[in-house]
């Protein structure tokens, strides 16, 4: 690990301690990076902005893209203190980041009550087994939508 | 499906198709309904947001949350035009919702070339295996604040 690396994760730590203190939400901190600078650094606001999305690495992925004005953050790096769970990993996807470094694992995390193995096992699943039940209807309305996209010229894809 | 089920669905669909005309992101749109009662309707925002995140389905229960004043959605469902992608699926857990509706299928959206197939993959593999590396370090350090939070009495878990 580089001195930066070092900086970026004892920042994305120090923020999930502030988290305890300041009573925002769960323990977790997150940085994202990007040539070497701190582009953004936030925690998890689940409890404090009534919102189950506000994990520490989504708040500092939507951060991130506010500063750089852009929806992909290609050529960034993101620090966690927490291997991120299965929606901040495919969110880290979406975003386009490309290396992620955490410190504690989600075993470390289970043995706070925050399970995300239930969430990993759940998304690996065929959606006839998972716990909340899928049902699917009017196929073939929705689906004229995705052919008027295709169609379409001036989108702007992501 | 119930009439207000097909309502749902409709407006989820209406609003996938309203984004193609206003440009505000994906052809995707989601509702999140308790009691017979729709709380939150909502689309795609990932390009004109600048924010990856800002998929239907995580932009409705942000909606709902704020309206409900709550971070858990306990007793909503949820109707998306679209299966949910890993990051969304895992929301809808994170968020407590109870039942998923959806119309067009992950194959549907590979069609349009939206390969949320790539995410599951990655989502069910071991971390050595994935695509983004994933690198552990400082973990000694990191996992002292989950004992702090462990040991912390004034909490609010979620």
């Amino acid at each position: 690990m580089t001195e930066f690396d070092k900086e970026c994760m004892l920042e994305a730590i120090k923020l999930s301690r502030q988290n305890l203190a300041d009573g925002k939400g769960g323990p977790f901190g997150a940085v994202v990076a990007k040539d070497g600078k701190i582009i953004s650094a936030e925690s998890n606001k689940v409890t404090s902005a009534n919102d189950p999305t506000a994990h520490a690495e989504i708040e500092a992925i939507r951060a991130a893209c506010k500063t750089l004005n852009t929806f992909s953050l290609e050529g960034c790096v993101i620090y966690t203190s927490c291997e991120p769970c299965p929606m901040c990993l495919s969110a880290v996807h979406w975003a386009r980041i490309e290396k992620i470094y955490y410190a504690n694992s989600r075993k470390d995390a289970a043995e706070i009550n925050f399970d995300d193995d239930i969430i990993y096992n759940e998304v690996s699943k065929a959606l006839e087994d998972r716990n909340i039940p899928m049902i699917r209807f009017m196929n073939e309305e929705a689906k004229k939508v995705f052919f008027e996209w295709k169609e379409k010229e001036d989108k702007i894809h992501y």
